[in-house]
């Protein structure tokens, strides 16, 4: 018997059937012995829905009562999930944020989780009952009512599960599990088995969806062992089997198994490059570049400052594509000030990047990138290096080409 | 300066729009020196919706799990109205039933409040923000989310004006206020200036629509102020015309003006009839018919019992429409025990009430109403008399003849 957390995105409870379907499959973890601890998002559609009718009334995104309204998405969702599960005879009872409690800051639409009492979880399991919590919301000091951001129902149930000491956090998506690149763009990609949280956090952080950025750094500050599994499979399909299914996400020291060199691709075509070009060079400029960017909220990822002649040199970054006229018009007034010749955009580019814990170990990674990059003839705008993942900045039009003769450089498929 | 609730219900919510223009008549009070506590309910359409997507789920109709999915329509207006009042530059919060606490007792979906923690609304109003609270809601003493019932976003506003001791409790609704009958079955119908609560709540007994009957009662035990008026005016409608518009509803030593003898004429046509013909007349025989019906949870308005002949009595009562067929069915086998001839339905019936506390003063009303129907050719079936009110149930067709015509024997249009 095991003490198993499981979280269920908006699209797998997107209907009052599919609700059913899910009460279904928790009953059967209940039924197999298992204390099962469950965490739901909004109705697919629903969150939207709210941020509509908050858009038609103010154009703040920041105010308090945003999380009051968004808030509401989730608390429908356990209630008819707990109506579903005593309809299959199973106890239940819903958890909003509040009633558990779990505390967070008090930065509104984008609080922190500060603690969780377990304590009210755990009394529930205890008797027999499944609780049902709603996930993407707190309550901070002052009992207002906090969300965590889009997306923050993934880091609900990886804090829970670390509160209560779960065997295993399972999140149910609408895709098998973590494959070796997007299948869409490369049809011949693989589902891994496992997947170490380094790379996770590294293909998160490029862009994969399947598992919010947040809920990644969370799982691994207190070593949650997180299973990404499909809600879309039958929910008979026989325990056991569910058990094994998907990608688990382990930690390096789980086993000691030889690593691939390489264990995914991921890319992210919401980027926008913006360079500088002709800047003087001394020191400090990347701080007079990059702090006014910062200060209007923009986030920078990738920064490259090649070297220069005559004495200047140009400096690149990208930034979210949807920010780059606001950070083209923020650095318009800094040009002239650290006497740089100009600034220019481009909104074509995507970033891909190859993650794997392998290429501590292995030299020649970023070559053999580069050399199946040139042959295939597609030119490289931006390099950035980590550890663990090598990230190349390229046309946007070559993305699918990319995806695939790396996809193939590192056998992936295989 | 006064210390004034409003109440908007689900019409006056209905849309963003109208939010707008309900922040805005709020920000009118609050700009005239009052301190305003606002109450709300769901936008309209909203809780239809959440109770189609509880439906989908189970059959069940008191599960703890509805009060936690119906609350939310109330918890996502207060969040918008509170977000508009701020772009008006007015200091608002929205507090939900838990955050005050309202406190309820355990019965879910019809919970009733035992204690309003009055302290924490008027900690607002006293530092100039303007509190907007969640009607409709509560918690109960395990921290649950507890709902009122349909309409109870009335009783809320009223239970919340006895518990900070407002002036006067404003209930904005679609309509002008309270009208000697209905306008859209008697075009000269005349809106009232004041009614007395006694009238108030034999009106809402009646059927009359604007007020929910548990709040008039509410108000009538705490002598609250209660207003009726409408929210469809321009919200700009200068403040000193809006404090005196409407109905009041008064108490009777508020004033010792001559009472006319009938303020109103309310009616309803949700009822069906039930007659027991053929009862052997013995005492306990009333017991006998109506302890069963009262068992299978069927409401049991207007009762009469004829003189009998032969040792036998007409027993008839009336049930609302929708329960006919259980009465019916749940009568058969106590007309065999009882031994009476047959038990017969009739659904085309309606009820017609003149209301007026002068009535206790004036004599000869009930003849005046009997032989005006008559003349009208109106055949009476069943009559019913209280100190303020006489109740005749008539056929359904004959209802808005009967309207009319004792809406112009008692001068209600004067």
């Amino acid at each position: 018997m095991a003490l198993i957390v499981q979280k269920f995105g908006g699209t797998s409870v997107a209907t009052t059937e599919r609700i059913k379907n899910v009460a279904k499959r928790v009953a059967k973890w209940h039924r197999g012995g298992h204390e099962v601890v469950v965490v739901v998002s909004a109705m697919a559609g629903e969150t939207n829905r709210l941020f509509t009718l908050i858009s038609d009334v103010t154009s703040n995104t920041r105010d308090s009562e945003i999380d009051v309204i968004a808030s509401t998405g989730e608390q429908v969702t356990i209630g008819l999930l707990s109506l579903a599960l005593k309809e299959l005879d199973i106890n239940s009872r819903s958890l909003t944020g509040w009633q558990i409690p779990v505390k967070t800051d008090r930065q509104s639409t984008k609080a922190r989780i500060l603690e969780i009492a377990s304590k009210n979880i755990l009394k529930e399991t205890a008797r027999g009952t499944v609780p049902i919590i709603a996930g993407f919301q707190g309550v901070d000091g002052d009992n207002r009512i906090k969300t965590l951001g889009r997306g923050g129902s993934d880091t609900s149930a990886v804090a829970i599960a670390a509160a209560v000491n779960a065997n295993e956090c399972q999140i149910f998506t609408d895709v098998d599990g973590v494959y070796t690149t997007d299948p869409r763009v490369v049809p011949n990609a693989r589902l891994l088995k496992t997947i170490t949280f380094e790379e996770m956090l590294e293909m998160a952080s490029l862009g994969s969806k399947v598992l919010q950025l947040r809920s990644v750094e969370f799982a691994g500050k207190y070593r949650v062992k997180l299973r990404v599994l499909s809600s879309l499979t039958d929910p008979d399909y026989p325990l056991e089997y569910e058990a094994k299914s998907g990608t688990l996400i382990t930690y390096e020291d789980d086993n000691d198994m030889e690593k691939a060199e390489v264990s995914g691709i991921a890319f992210n075509r919401n980027e926008a490059k913006v360079t500088i070009i002709g800047v003087p060079d001394k020191p400090g400029i990347a701080f007079s570049i990059l702090d006014p960017v910062a200060a209007a909220n923009i986030e920078v990822d990738v920064i490259v400052q090649n070297v220069g002649k005559d004495g200047t040199t140009d400096f690149s970054f990208t930034v979210p594509r949807k920010d780059l006229e606001k950070t083209l018009d923020t650095l318009k007034p800094v040009i002239r000030k650290v006497k740089a010749r100009e600034v220019i955009g481009d909104n074509k580019i995507c970033k891909v990047g190859l993650v794997g814990v392998g290429m501590r170990s292995h030299v020649g990674i970023a070559s053999k990138m580069f050399k199946a990059l040139s042959n295939a003839n597609i030119n490289i705008q931006m390099i950035s290096t980590s550890e663990i993942k090598i990230t190349v900045v390229i046309n946007e039009d070559s993305m699918d080409a990319a995806a695939k003769v790396l996809h193939q450089t590192f056998e992936l498929d295989k």
